[in-house]
């Protein structure tokens, strides 16, 4: 409802936000197309995700929620207030209203259907579950909190504005009241990968640039090759996406004593510049081979090598994690801090043999835990008048 | 340290932020003063503010302590890298690094001692202890968890960007380790108050305009007579004010089933306009003595008619609050939001009196709860070469 319409008493003027189309973090992304939003997106500043448990088991029941979620969605990228009832004095306004005033702030929201939906008998969707969204085996190193992963049906919100972002989940969630319970949500406060080549790279929370190697959208042939689904999947998932999330906590004070050399030696790279150890810029290649005084210049368990495309068979994922902060860790007090990890692959197969190996080998684990979990498979997008997945549920 | 060094290797060429003085949530605000920034500071868009407690009563070590906190504090305002060791290859950087290249974002870093201070016979506080600085009463309606409320010490970081406010209260969790543990640490993802002209009034997660009432900065005769300490408290308090926190709890699930003529008569303001009832514009004054059909227009337990000064004998508050969510309530499965309150005050009793009103009044009680809690004296400002609390601790 983005247009003006009398409030109430002749005091409420109904405003919905303004929608620009600058590229300066306050304009709108359309939500429908070919794909969804959200993944090829420029990655946004903040990050709002959260997963669903389904309360029913009823097929109809699950095509009106996306039905309905998809709307809302559609309105909330668009700036507008979801709903059409929002200045009834009797009823509950529809839109909860925080972000009236704002901006777009390039809003995505990208829905993902979990291997426990294709395991409710109700639903019926057994015969339609692609062989790749199985759940993802355990990978070493997981410490993993169940109440922190899965989940039956995940929603990201991304947005240059917190505000935004935790506006489209709240909405969400009550549209969905009493068909789905909220699983876990997780708040980013900062990004940690490009997925653009005109965005910088950022910094993660150890103070390391974060995804440089990342597939950026303009990648037209890696986008194709590496993250949209094409004939390999079910009709339903062409042009769609698997999504793996993990929880990554950092243990922060065991980084913050490590020396400056350890740390680059750890991740493969100059801490201040980004270059990979022994060259000078950012984008330089990695050196995997070089060596200097009998050693390896990226040492052998550094993370930029074993996450290497080179190393793994040339397999990349499409990343786009957030930092987070949730308070204080009362068994250690220190901050509870890390890193929201999301990556977007044509095959979960590409994340688990990364981080398989990572999992392993990678000198980082000293430094991190994976706490969290969850795997999704991403339908492609949809079209005006349809919904996300309707080719999965019709 | 601002200037380029180099680093390890040949390939950290090691940049600080870049300073900007530009007054669009970019550039710079001044850490020394005769006040401490970020009271009468524009409210920036984030924050993280964290308790500490102290684990020494060694007068010294706590005098050592505010000293480094301070010049950390000075050169993480001015877009600075922390400390001086940043370039050593054997050595931790002092400056964990995830700001580098990001810009000062109009960082303020916000001291305050908390009534427990006073209490650890080492530190020989007592009889500097003002009469002010008694824990709050308990007061109507709390519902206070002990872990989320008081502390020794407390640092309010408040930053247009995020990160730099994370930056700044890790950085100085890091500086105190051994000497401080933290207690909590609240992230605000949106602010919910202006305290200059400058600023549009933001709205809070209940969706209505929060703080239209607030005193802003510019108005210093209010300032004066409601926030700084003058001749009534003790000399080291001269300059200072008292902080009040309570993190805010909004059972979101059930304002959003209200009527929007419910929300409004809760609030006695229209939603989107911000209007008092039965006026049009945000900064109409209160008509708290009009009356429809012999019925206040503003009715008797609307918030804005308990919160006002004119039913306060004229008490206000410089308030500075920001929307928080943390995850799933697990036992509603709904979102845990709402708002991390903080307002400045001359005297505690003027938030005492107000909130003693509200506690058991307020129409809005049936939609909040207040579940933590925290007072703490606030220092005047430092000089260059100074430290916050010398006054006190010297």
């Amino acid at each position: 409802m983005g247009a003006a319409a009398v409030g109430f008493g002749g005091g409420g003027l109904l405003v919905g936000h303004r929608i620009a189309e600058a590229d300066d973090g306050t304009g709108s992304v359309p939500f429908y197309g070919e794909h969804q939003a959200g993944i090829g997106t420029a990655a946004q500043d903040r990050l709002h995700v959260a997963a669903f448990d389904l309360l029913s088991e009823d097929p109809a029941e699950l095509r009106e929620l996306m039905r309905l979620w998809t709307v809302a969605a559609a309105e909330a990228s668009a700036g507008e207030m979801v709903g059409s009832v929002n200045d009834v004095p009797l009823a509950p306004p529809e839109d909860t209203g925080e972000t009236v005033g704002l901006l777009p702030s390039r809003l995505t929201v990208t829905f993902g259907f979990g291997p426990s939906l294709f395991e409710k008998p109700g639903l019926g969707l057994a015969g339609k579950r692609p062989p790749a969204l199985r759940p993802l085996p355990a990978l070493p190193g997981d410490e993993l909190d169940p109440s922190e992963s899965d989940g039956d049906i995940c929603v990201q919100a991304c947005s240059d504005d917190p505000q935004v972002a935790f506006h489209a989940i709240r909405n969400l969630a009550r549209i969905g009241r009493g068909v789905v319970a909220m699983r876990w949500s997780q708040l980013g406060f900062g990004r940690t990968a490009s997925t653009s080549r005109s965005q910088d790279t950022p910094r993660n929370l150890m103070g390391m640039k974060d995804g440089t190697a990342n597939i950026r959208a303009e990648d037209s042939e890696d986008m194709e090759r590496f993250v949209w689904v094409g004939g390999d999947g079910p009709a339903w998932m062409r042009g769609g996406t698997y999504m793996v999330t993990r929880r990554i906590r950092m243990l922060l004070e065991v980084w913050d004593r490590a020396s400056l050399q350890d740390q680059e030696r750890t991740i493969g790279r100059h801490k201040y510049s980004g270059a990979p150890l022994g060259r000078h810029d950012e984008f330089d290649p990695l050196p995997l081979d070089r060596h200097r005084n009998g050693h390896p210049v990226i040492p052998v368990d550094a993370h930029v090598r074993l996450a290497s495309a080179k190393e793994n068979d040339g397999a990349r994922i499409l990343r786009r994690g957030y930092s987070f902060t949730d308070g204080v860790d009362e068994s250690l007090g220190e901050l509870e801090a890390g890193l929201f990890f999301i990556s977007f692959q044509r095959h979960p197969e590409q994340f688990v043999a990364i981080q398989r190996r990572l999992g392993s080998l990678d000198a980082l684990n000293e430094y991190i835990k994976h706490v969290g979990s969850a795997l999704f498979a991403v339908p492609p997008g949809a079209a005006p008048g349809g919904y996300v997945g309707e080719a999965l549920l019709a």
